[in-house]
């Protein structure tokens, strides 16, 4: 039987980091390829204790919710947003089966197959995957280390009239790029400008290396007196809690939200109940705040040995020390060298990364590659580097 | 700022049976009107055990997980497919957010804007919902109480040469309807010889109340030496376990389960991994069947008390007593009378049903109504159908 799949499917293609692990796994390789957050503090007895207490509230507690999400678990949502100076209430939030459901649903409430998105670049895989999936025509919008170029973003939102902008400005993936407050008002006064759509995904923003208090979202810089917040933000509790739980959230005006609601309802009706009730009752009784800092603080410990390693061992790259998040984005010094060719050597050598060339629409640069400093314990990581060196010395330099 | 929607979600209505169940809430009401399982049957300690077993397996099990779902738990499906005849093994399983999105992303890989999807009529509403969102032309194939009629679907197909058909064949949503053998069969095979896909919608099929063993799936008729299998089956344990985790599953082809953990891992990476994993241990060490037998056995009791009162109480309707499931489908005697009407009326006594005519497309009995008697204590239940009783006395009668 021929089968006839739809043109979405078609368009949609496998993640390459997704096979890349695939082909690292049960072997003896060292990944820092992966997105993961590190095991050994995930908050396991604070999570097992707020499942009891799922259950103790009885069975009630198990049937069908509302698919915009479990109101108390949405209300200390609105608590946490505070931090980042969003003053929101429970109506602007939708609960998603992590973030990568939020750009979903957001995809497809505004995209029609043509539309354009723009979007940093380089930027979230997973992201341009969908964004290509419903058809989009996706166009970088060019950055440097302070975030994306306010005139570049003038003249493609001028010429493109697109649907979107996608941008990670807290520690970007893959680049872990933190914007400048400068860019981040740039973004938000030319998009109200030409009322355009702003999607600021925010998986990482939590992870901070040096700052003692919130970072202030592009969200938050919208000023309250004003009508309308052309921002649509979106979070995670998978790098701050535990991955297993898939519980993210959008916030956003009430009359998007609504719209993303009515979509949610189509693709699923509601994430888990039980898996969000836990997470209400792990955020009222336990300290998350002190455990982000916990883990924070060891991340950065990773991230510098990573980059201590990277230097004494000579891999030939440049990169920017990130200020948090969970990625090191590395530019090799030999701009003829491709960064992929370069992977199939490496997982002969025990270790893997992910090409940078991924992460672009449009213009590759080839000599990128990306590396997760969270996953991987200290003790490994020389061993990591160390076959990461091997590689280098069998590539000719020029 | 004018905001630019998606065709998709302009499409996309929102359900009719949710806005009445807001309407109901708070309020003195009983509602016939949910698809809710009894709580009072939830398994709510074996599910508590179940969630401490995931979190004594330590922090490992509390990492991202694979888009297909947690390996056992598909294991596990395997066996319990086997009571419907089903041979699969677990490459053929997708775990989904529910039966419902099991139905959304069948709809995203098949159908393009424009394509027909045929449904027996009535049918689902919230599939009707998913296949008009994608911008399907949803055709109705004519059924009565064996099922779809076979004529009709030859001609339907030959004429409109859709995606695939979607069926509910055992103890539909909202009819109660059980097919015969004979119109299993009969599907199966027309849809072979003319290439098409079955969408085989099966989250009541446990819930029986004569049958002591498996009842075949339309799946399971297929020629297990025949090179393909032409059926796209869904269930969830919504209805046999707890609504709140949200755990369903698709069986299919392995080249078409493909294409849906390509559409899943766009559209949220995957399910609830804490969730999987206590499903799994539930499985392992809970009679699943036992409770099966025991909650269809008080939904056999609660279905014969409300079939009884109906009676008593003179409600001027007829009905096909159902062999298993959630729904009653009742047929007002006048065919004068439009059930959306009554509702309003309904709602005023302190009853809620939902009127027939949201389940059709097309061509739309308005005397039809949907009667939910599982939710509803049996202490209960003569209480809201004298309501209803007097709201039938408060329309004129032909």
């Amino acid at each position: 039987m021929k089968l006839q799949f739809s043109n979405t499917i078609q368009q949609l293609k496998t993640s390459a980091t997704r096979e890349i692990l695939k082909l690292t796994q049960g072997n003896d390789i060292i990944s820092f390829a992966g997105g993961l957050p590190a095991e050994d503090f995930f908050p396991d007895h604070a999570m097992k204790e707020a499942f009891n207490k799922v259950f103790d509230q009885g069975k009630k507690s198990l049937q069908y919710g509302i698919t915009e999400g479990h109101i108390p678990l949405r209300k200390q949502i609105c608590q946490r947003m505070k931090k980042k100076g969003m003053v929101v209430n429970e109506d602007q939030i939708q609960i998603t089966t992590g973030s990568q459901q939020a750009i979903d649903l957001i995809t497809r409430i505004f995209i029609n197959p043509g539309d354009t998105i723009l979007v940093e670049n380089p930027t979230y895989l997973a992201a341009l995957q969908v964004f290509e999936g419903y058809g989009a025509k996706v166009v970088g919008v060019k950055s440097d280390d302070d975030g994306i170029h306010l005139n570049d973003l003038k003249e493609k939102i001028t010429r493109h009239r697109p649907k979107f902008i996608y941008v990670t400005p807290t520690f970007a993936n893959p680049t872990g790029r933190f914007w400048s407050n400068e860019r981040k008002q740039g973004i938000l006064n030319i998009c109200k400008q030409h009322e355009t759509i702003i999607i600021e995904d925010d998986p990482y923003g939590e992870i901070q290396f040096n700052e003692t208090s919130g970072i202030p979202s592009i969200y938050s810089l919208n000023n309250e007196s004003d009508e309308f917040n052309p921002v649509i933000y979106t979070s995670t509790f998978s790098k701050t809690v535990i991955p297993a739980l898939r519980i993210g959230w959008v916030v956003g005006e009430s009359s998007i939200i609504q719209q993303i609601t009515k979509a949610k309802q189509a693709a699923d009706l509601h994430s888990s109940m039980v898996d969000q009730q836990a997470l209400y009752f792990l955020l009222r009784d336990f300290d998350l705040d002190q455990h982000i800092l916990n883990v924070s603080h060891e991340y950065e410990q990773r991230k510098n040995l990573m980059t201590q390693l990277l230097l004494q061992y000579e891999i030939p790259a440049k990169w920017v020390d990130p200020q948090g998040g969970m990625f090191l984005w590395l530019t090799l010094n030999d701009s003829s060298i491709d960064a992929t060719e370069l992977l199939k050597k490496a997982v002969k050598e025990g270790v893997a990364f992910v090409p940078g060339s991924v992460f672009y629409t449009g213009e590759t640069l080839k000599n990128t590659m990306r590396l997760n400093f969270t996953y991987t314990a200290k003790e490994q990581m020389e061993v990591g580097i160390k076959r990461l060196q091997r590689v280098f010395t069998t590539v000719p330099q020029n």
